[in-house]
């Protein structure tokens, strides 16, 4: 009996994660040698002459997550972009505070990670940037990385996955798609806790 | 009458960078996040359930390029696999050097270079490691990339391509093979000076 119970517990378990667990995506580019931007911030180099699946990407979300530098330099681009989607920024200085486009978040990120894939919605899209890809991927939060590899090297700038030897980790390799532009877009599954 | 001179030098030229001259190709396997190797040098997380287009890359080849470092790596692993080919090994300590498998070249890297390229032969593969793949792309000597790119996070290691905003160029993006496995090859072609 009591293994039933707890068979029944597991299939549950399994699936709320996947039928009705939010998936939190990482979606954006880097160079070759994998950097998201200059070392000044500057993306001067990401291809735009087409939608590269950001639309069809977009529509699938209601939440976005971010970094407050990240945030800070989105802001710089013009006016917020991403109005329409339920916004969490990172830092732990602005902590509770809330501004027309965002949400603060700086304490238990952990707790309100797991409460934001347990909430009903859509999909979540971590925007960026380095350190918060980096927090994410370490402690299994992410679910699904779209990366669009452009054909450039850049040198140096700021790391898609900063260097940290515990991130030893496989990933899943679901799709590929090339573009004429020569900009390779790929889709993987990470493991999540 | 000169002018007619100089296209039909042009023209040779031309015709010598693209039929005659023989081609060097970094064909190598790399962790999603950039690196070659852990850093102690291992390579046990490399895909070997499959040939990966080994054998028909190593069937268009009649030299083999190496740093020292690499070289050393590759006698550990047991009897020396290049036998086959014309071998040369850079090393500064060792320039003017013989063994029974290689030459150790370490002067006048770049006449070397264009000397190699411009002999009548096959197609000649730099093997790697990090330091001489650096100096190949910083110098314009890489034709052809091609990176199984594995479906795995290192989190740190030897990089592909060595940290310098000097490198910054654009890759000529040719194909993309994706495997079972989810390794992911792709194929780039470099400017060349």
């Amino acid at each position: 009996m009591v293994l039933i119970l707890m068979l029944c517990g597991r299939i549950f378990e399994f699936y709320l994660i996947t039928n009705i667990m939010r998936k939190i995506r990482l979606f954006i580019a880097a160079s070759l040698d994998g950097y998201i931007a200059r070392k000044s911030g500057e993306v001067d180099w990401l291809f735009t002459d087409q939608d590269y699946g950001y639309t069809e990407f977009y529509n699938q979300l209601d939440t976005v997550l971010m970094g407050r530098k990240t945030y800070e330099q989105v802001l710089q681009f013009g006016e917020y972009p991403y109005k329409k989607k339920q916004g969490f920024v990172f830092s732990q200085t602005r902590h509770g505070e809330r501004d027309e486009n965002v949400e603060f978040i700086g304490e238990s990120l952990r707790e309100f990670v797991n409460g934001l894939r347990q909430a009903s919605g859509d999909d979540i899209w971590l925007v960026g940037g380095s350190e918060i890809i980096h927090y994410f991927i370490k402690h299994g939060f992410l679910d699904e990385l779209i990366l669009a590899i452009h054909p450039i090297i850049l040198g140096d700038g700021i790391p898609l996955i900063i260097k940290d030897k515990s991130l030893d980790m496989k990933l899943k390799f679901k799709q590929v798609k090339s573009y004429d532009s020569g900009l390779l877009q790929v889709f993987y599954n990470l493991e999540t806790n």
